[in-house]
């Protein structure tokens, strides 16, 4: 993967903790990274990447989109780190330390910060006052770019929310979308798929049931940690989440996002899964999961072992980002056995808001979301592109259809999560190649409002 | 003046403390008056009026507009109470107790609050969720509609801002704006009028050098509290807000607003003001401008001494006011003395922001607000009528041309502060009768695009 290390400035400006109130006025750095060489001074717009849940330099690596179409646009990149995430800690060291530090983990603060960041840009880096700002995002950053268009939209001009959920709330999506369309994904990777991975799960619970088949599942898996019989949940919801990440990964090419992969990764583990799922042992069935898994976990053949607590890449913050699930990022789903291949498991807010309460003493308030970022209500807003995989489990939260004439949709049937974000690669379907083509028409569309405005 | 005192309905929803956070998990009941008796179930609009800085029957009482037009619309009127007002105490008696507990008092807190509100109301009130809503308000509550209309367009399809200076706010709106508009007026209410009142700061100034001068002012003035030395820029300070006020409510008829006044009441104060300025001594001075004051504090005849600590009605909450000034509305005024009648005083934002941290130990944040709801860059937006008086001295700091085909400035030449808000009288002048016209207009556009959307 081609990956773009150098960046000209690292940049670090001085934010509130607590954009919302005054008894907090302590003050942070937030990271941004910034690269200017192919930017045009007089009135070049600036491409503003809104980070996510993770360390801003894996984002900035691994979307090349910008990248690729920065010097077409004289465009300024920037990247800017979400709050609480990689090296923007409001506490430092004590951020995550207990439910007070981590007050200020929020969608709204994070977008404050994107606001006042820009501003600051504008006002310090000469001739950047002309220049439009397009917000950019993917995944939970896309649906910060398209909530940064709605409720900035004086410091943005537009939005590209490339795979971004802003659905994926109660009541605005079925809950079950999400594990049908992985299933889907495995379905048509190859013959008998997504049914073997549905027989699966009675036959770790047939194995599991005595000691030698807790053994042999160790062993068989190259597990680090021996599994106990207590553990055989979290072993399924591994696997699960195995499937669900190869789903969100299943790109045309070799690449790198949550993990190395080869190219169409789906492909390649349903080849160890197209056995007649009436002709095998329980033994047999999960050895051939075992051997699937591994194309996930062990693509590079370097891993001495399989760790069932990890399931990707460390850039990401599964805390905070639990911590904001746990809060205002209350995405429900659920699995019947019947449209997925998953075991069935009913949406249970009740059971989510116990454990959050038990883990970070707070309580996720389900309808917030909605509330402040419109819901399905959002037409009258201008200048957000949606973009969605057809591939993507995510997309089932996302919105794929036109709203209006400068609300729109492009579904991209063989991308995966975000893979217009990417940069261009030889392999990449005709459909991503028209997608980016499109948004970048946008981007032009927005920028020569700006200018004429 | 007629007075609405019935209302059908006094409602109480539960609220979250903070919004914005999660480690406050307290919640508060929001106090709001309903009356239903022109509304049509199926599909009438909702008029919601978005409290401001006080007492909402108060406010209730003063927006006769609402009542006026609700049979026409088939309206449900909603008045809504600001938190910290009124008897809307997050914290009951503790509200105002120290800055931990003024901490959840703010323009973004309030928004929130009435966006539940509504979504509360559309999800009990049987046929609301056809209904749709229409935020009004005036002064800080006109900010709150327009702001409520930008950053929750799902929640209401419209807003009119009546007298909201929603630039009052650094580098959107010249600082001396505001007291030149005062002197305007009562440069058109009477020969010499503003001459005079400009030559009295002096006039104090000698008089109060003595004891005999204080004990002078204190009898002349009727003062419940003897002057002393020490409080001869407070008893300037009042005079001076005195004029602004007589500024803001000069109404065409009687009526009873910030006090009980005559119509036209600045007219009436300069009746006492219309002697040649160079022919009379500081004490000839003072007695005229002593007449003139009792115009405001004494229209009734009841008054047995002036209370130089209180301006106008104890309707509106001073100090929440003065928290909120000390923390995000943060609205620069000036004066030079020359443009305008008042002894000069140039914005001093560092001194201010001592003050605010001595009294409630917060500093003021001077760009928040033009950040977080647009400054001058608002044309994205829609459907917001901003009506603005010509006499209200806060037009200084009003959107005052048409932005955009909806986002529309309406000018009352002859109103004062949100005229157009305040009962039909038979001496309305015909500029506000248009005004109120043209909002009916868009207010039943605005119902017709939902209804067909």
């Amino acid at each position: 993967m081609t990956e773009k290390e150098f960046v000209l400035q690292i940049c670090v400006p001085v934010l509130q903790i607590d954009h919302f109130g005054f008894l907090e006025d302590g003050t942070f750095k937030q990271r941004y990274l910034v690269n200017d060489e192919h930017w045009h001074q007089k009135g070049g717009p600036i491409l503003f990447y809104t980070g996510n849940e993770g360390d801003i330099t894996w984002f900035c690596n691994n979307t090349g989109f910008m990248w690729d179409i920065a010097e077409e646009l004289k465009a300024m990149l920037v990247f800017a780190e979400h709050r609480y995430y990689g090296e923007s800690l409001p506490f430092g060291k004590d951020s995550y330390s207990d439910t007070k530090h981590l007050n200020y983990l929020s969608s709204e603060q994070a977008l404050a910060d994107f606001a006042v960041l820009i501003k600051e840009l504008k006002r310090t880096v000469p001739g950047s006052q002309l220049s439009p700002v397009i917000a950019i995002g993917g995944s939970y950053g896309g649906m910060l770019s398209a909530w940064m268009r709605m409720k900035y939209p004086n410091v943005v001009v537009g939005a590209l929310a490339a795979s971004a959920p802003i659905w994926q709330f109660p009541d605005m999506a079925p809950c079950g979308d999400f594990y049908k369309i992985v299933t889907q994904d495995f379905a048509e990777g190859g013959l008998n798929c997504d049914v073997n991975i549905r027989k699966s799960w009675k036959a770790v619970d047939n194995v599991a049931a005595t000691d030698s088949g807790l053994r042999w599942l160790s062993s068989e898996f190259s597990l680090c940690s021996p599994l106990k019989k207590t553990d055989v949940a979290g072993f399924k919801a591994w696997l699960q989440e195995t499937w669900v990440n190869l789903a969100m990964v299943d790109y045309p090419y070799e690449a790198n996002f949550l993990q190395p992969l080869p190219r169409w990764p789906v492909q390649v583990v349903c080849k160890y899964l197209g056995f007649d799922p009436y002709s095998v042992s329980d033994y047999q069935m999960l050895s051939a999961i075992s051997e699937a898994v591994r194309v996930y976990y062990n693509y590079t053949g370097s891993a001495p072992c399989l760790n069932t607590s990890s399931t990707a890449t460390g850039s990401l913050g599964y805390i905070g980002w639990y911590y904001q699930a746990c809060t205002e990022m209350v995405m429900p789903m659920c699995t019947d056995g019947v449209q997925d291949m998953f075991e069935p498991q009913e949406w249970n807010f009740q059971a989510f808001s116990d454990e959050c309460h038990a883990l970070f003493g707070v309580r996720p308030r389900a309808d917030w979301a909605g509330i402040f970022y419109g819901g399905l209500d959002i037409a009258s807003h201008s200048n957000i592109v949606f973009s969605n995989g057809g591939l993507d489990p995510w997309s089932g939260g996302g919105v794929t259809r036109n709203i209006s004439d400068s609300m729109v949709a492009i579904v991209i049937p063989d991308g995966a999560h975000h893979l217009d974000l990417r940069y261009n690669n030889e392999y990449d379907p005709h459909s991503v190649l028209s997608a980016r083509a499109q948004e970048v028409e946008y981007f032009k569309l927005w920028i020569s409002f700006y200018a004429t405005a």
